[in-house]
């Protein structure tokens, strides 16, 4: 089963447990997998930057694939294959579709600056992987400082067939969405997925704009899920008090660096992983950070319950 | 008065008020000076990046800022001398001291990269304008792209004396003020004031880590001012209740670009500004986005009350 | 007397003298004049970047404008004025036009990233000093981090009649001046005049390329001069065996921050500048740099008579 | 035989020759290595940015390093092993080292911006390939954007007793190296061979400045080994001579891009690679840059009989 242009839902972006000693944490992946489906996601995507992938040899990371691909249980899997050459960006897309991958994600790199620049990266790379491949486009410059106007993502999407999913994490970004929603309004563009990353600090609105839903790791999915329902449900004001609950904790998993740290800490909390651990090099929560997110899962438990007692 | 690094309180930056033909709207200043004094702030920031300093010509910029000493009322206010150049810099700052400002604020400019070259630049920077004149050291990586570790702002503390308050907005940022304070704690760095920017969006917890307050632009400065009185008083889940209520609204205005026009638009709204206009070049706000951001109000409304009926 | 699309030769990027106290060197100013006038200079370009611009104050630079504008008998000067603000560039550029300079430099700000972004950069620039002053477009990626596309440049030219010339520094640039005379040729671009900066470097294969000339700094403009005369009068290889012999002192002087040093000393060895002093902040040679350059001109002076008996 | 601190002359950067067809071509690297021992060069790195790396998978590359370590004669061999995670790291560096490898060279991601961020990278790469590996430090800020002090890289060499070499390419970069040089003087910082790149630019007047020699990839290896003999020689002006009559050949294949496919083309004129072919991604000459190369090949003939009947 291959990713299509009609995903919607939430697709969380997989941490990669370890224990503390750096060994992989094969059980607590099987736990997470077994959570993510009890959540109502309706995908995942693995091998991101924030799931430590350049931090894995190549069979680790071949191993983590099948593992998750064998747990799906019908959701598709999105492997993040980007990489500073396509020779590898290549052998790893081979390896994850033979074993059962839906597609791939692939993150221009931090050189591209021109239009064009960007637009010939995706040409190359559909090239590499083959036009078969369905690939999800990473748009999120605060990270990799590529600007991609609506004009290249339309135009990536014309020229690349296998380019089904847009990960919409610009910042600002509301308008952007609005923009290719408008493209495909007046039939210049066809339609493909939208899923909203960021930690979705404004997937309260976003949805309104046109994404079909979330793909990103904060450490409540779940709510997410009831997120993105809701709003299909038309039960919108509920939606956004179950949404600004959460975005105290979620603005603050959102930082860079501390980000992977407080979504494995209370990961770990919620007993999906048996350890917070990252790969060395990787930053650890200082007890005055610890003592915040205890503080705002306290704080977020009075408003929902699956936040209670995991302090 | 001069600024001096016993700062506390909330320091906000001022928008700059047009009429909808691009003329400074003088009266809406006026309004804008009451308005911040009734909130309680403690002392006042103008022709800042966000008060579109870089639109107004240099009669202009010495009128606003003649202005609003006038009208301080025993408010320091620190007027943004960031330039291109030194020659501008220097002459900015004489003409608002000579008018009585407490201070200026300087940002890096983007091309610095080295610790050294950091602090080269502010050495240079108050040759330029003479080392009797306090300046605030602006630490905002995210606009300017220049990354201060805290060893380098202990530096710059420690060889320029009239360095009294940093404008910390760095992201992340709440371990940077703990390295700080700890440098004071240990006898390694002298007291400055910290005050915070970025919108405010940590500011829940940047008080905690050592910061004595805010220095930024929301568009509802007496709830800062509210914030951080009650944290000072010992009400810190009542001020966490607060500041949660107006988090929705303050991350949709921190984003960069749209988020001056939400401010003014709110600030209109609000009665202080007669018109939500920048000068040209600057964004407006789609219907989409007006309706998020009175859908925002209308929320909030419900928990602040200086929010309800502003829609 | 306006610049228009059909500049040819050598603009020569003219230094501020200054006497080693940092005051402006007016003499000097004449003194360069006359020398660019008998160096057969087609035109010239003040207060660039590499003209300390940054470290005047206004009047300062109206004063240097006029002063070269009253001494340019007959050559069209072109002035720098880009700055940070669309205010600042209104003002600068009405009082230089008013003066009887023939146009304006303007570089994009080292924020711009998309091709729409540079685009409407220049729509705006031109919007605020008016569609009636020609304006050189900088193209220097290296300094300003802004990577503008042919097709952007085109997109330029076609939309703003007033864009008459390209200052072309681009590295590598010799396929984009290619590709933009085959824009004119296909009918698909008017015709501008190319001139190229970077101090020369590639001034040898450019000509062939299709640019119209220099516009640049190199020390010795009078050998630019020459290399495109000779080169317009067929003498190719003449050409190329005086500009060979020039090119390590070019490529020496090419060195971002110690260049202008570089520049300065051999024009006071030249007996055009009475001080080889840089406004502060300014890199001064060091002892090793000014014996390396005293060394390149002792070899330089054994092909070229102007560089003998310099040192 | 390590790599170690004592290193001189010039260390090649190897392309990889590549069939049209994109196989790798294994005759020419056997070529290559005869040709290189002939030039008289004492050390040699592969698979570096220029040699195409990130184009191979991972047995390519394994491949490689074997064939040039097996055909070393006795030259050390140096291997890039820069990657964007540490697990890739060590698993080539392990990998190279256990069939013959004499160091390698680690160039820094281009995330870094503080001198603690960049002294802490360097810690974890030593953690993660060990610290009896010898590493050649990579200072090349054009291409990677991260600048190093020159205190820095005292840092890194204190710190980390493995690193034995600077690949310097820093640009300007002549008083980075008399600065550490002086700083070794001073009994401030071990001695550390320093090896010049970036094309050899400034080749002419580092050795002065205090480099042991040349690490990069001019297409006539041969003129950078009689340059560096001949200065050790005395012969001070027949080395200036000859440097001269290549600079603009130099400068030429200097420019990045259009650069390796300069190389490749020179080195297949003089019949030490069967094909000019790069890899895909990759660029071709055009014919009018195919003509200018041709031009300055003959020009060159005239001083160095190396450069003759190659067109």
């Amino acid at each position: 089963m291959k990713l299509t242009a009609d995903a919607k839902g939430v697709f969380p972006i997989a941490p990669t447990p370890f224990f503390d000693d750096g060994a992989v944490d094969h059980a607590s992946i099987d736990r997470m997998m077994d959570f993510y489906q009890a959540c109502g996601a309706t995908g995942l995507t693995v091998l991101g930057q924030l799931g430590e992938a350049p931090k894995l040899d190549f069979k680790e990371s071949l191993d983590i694939a099948s593992q998750v691909i064998g747990k799906a249980g019908g959701m598709p899997i999105v492997v993040g294959v980007s990489a500073p050459g396509f020779a590898s960006m290549r052998s790893l897309t081979r390896e994850v579709m033979d074993r059962g991958a839906a597609g791939v994600m692939i993150a221009p790199p931090n050189t591209l600056r021109t239009d064009d620049q960007i637009v010939t990266y995706y040409h190359q790379a559909v090239e590499a992987i083959g036009d078969d491949v369905p690939f999800v486009l990473q748009d999120y410059p605060l990270t990799f400082s590529v600007q991609m106007a609506p004009s290249v993502i339309r135009r990536i999407v014309t020229d690349l067939a296998s380019c089904v999913m847009l990960k919409h994490e610009d910042w600002p970004g509301l308008e952007k969405i609005s923009a290719l929603r408008r493209f495909e309004a007046e039939g210049a563009m066809r339609h493909i997925s939208i899923l909203c990353g960021n930690n979705g600090l404004f997937l309260d609105y976003e949805m309104a704009r046109g994404a079909d839903g979330a793909n990103t790791g904060y450490c409540f999915p779940d709510m997410l899920c009831d997120f993105v329902k809701w709003v299909g449900e038309g039960k919108t004001e509920a939606a956004h008090d179950l949404f600004d609950a959460h975005l105290p904790l979620l603005r603050y998993e959102q930082q860079p660096g501390v980000g992977l740290a407080v979504r494995k800490y209370v990961m770990m909390r919620r007993g999906i992983l048996s350890s917070a651990a990252q790969r060395r090099p990787g930053g650890a929560l200082t007890p005055a950070a610890k003592a915040e997110v205890d503080h705002l899962l306290t704080r977020l438990g009075k408003h929902d319950p699956r936040a209670k007692n995991l302090v």
